[in-house]
């Protein structure tokens, strides 16, 4: 199920797509529009962490991925626009948590936060078949976790 | 970098790509067949997790997806073609370490060792960027692996 978790506070496969399209609307392209902007003030908003729970309400999980399709094309385009060089790269604006951040680390982030997010959600739906793999179970590690 | 694994005795995507490329070959389908067959003999041969070193020798990852790919794409449809019922799932074979292993443990585990290879791809990529994000080291669990 799209909508199954690992058990209270973690996500499913759904909830995790739905932090996806967040990051998309408020977290890597406006962090980096902050820190490539004329604007004095480089401080990033928080960012929502449980947004998602409000916002994908009501939308099936496909609908999520053709959202999340869209706006990550969008980015990916905008990002392009950039035409970010490499003194851009250490570029800085401030985090609410974490203080000073390069350009580079917001575009690195960006995809080592993808990737986590994807392994999370082969994990999530890899345990539904814990109990249908037989003497497997011992070989197959992600069923461990 | 395709071929960086995380240290010794670990797997780069394209030693996984490779493993899941013998997968396709001898494995699944192969056992399937085994199970479905008539001939008495129930006896898996043991899957061998080093065949990639020589099988992927002079490949590009990206050949290597195309043969992965297309490998996939014929087993899906040998798999339809089986047409198997809800009793098959019960029948049995023998696997060289682990004993009785009935269909669905064969079909299930294909599935959870797919999703357990892409979270690992997932971590090996992602492990990459571990000095690329700053202060974001601490927010991204899977770069603590």
């Amino acid at each position: 199920m799209d909508t199954t978790n690992e058990g209270d506070n973690t996500w499913s496969a759904y909830d995790i797509v739905g932090h996806l399209i967040h990051g998309e609307k408020t977290d890597w392209i406006t962090r980096a529009k902050i820190i490539l902007g004329n604007s004095p003030n480089k401080e990033f908003e928080a960012f929502d962490r449980f947004a998602q729970y409000e916002n994908s309400r009501g939308k099936t999980l496909n609908q999520l991925l053709d959202d999340f399709e869209s706006l990550r094309a969008e980015n990916l385009k905008e990002l392009k626009s950039f035409n970010i060089t490499n003194k851009d790269l250490f570029l800085e604006g401030i985090h609410p948590h974490l203080g000073k951040i390069t350009l580079k680390h917001v575009l690195s982030t960006w995809v080592a936060h993808d990737l986590g997010h994807i392994a999370q959600i082969s994990r999530v739906i890899a345990k539904q078949y814990k109990s249908e793999v037989g003497p497997w179970l011992e070989y197959i590690t992600i069923l461990q976790s």
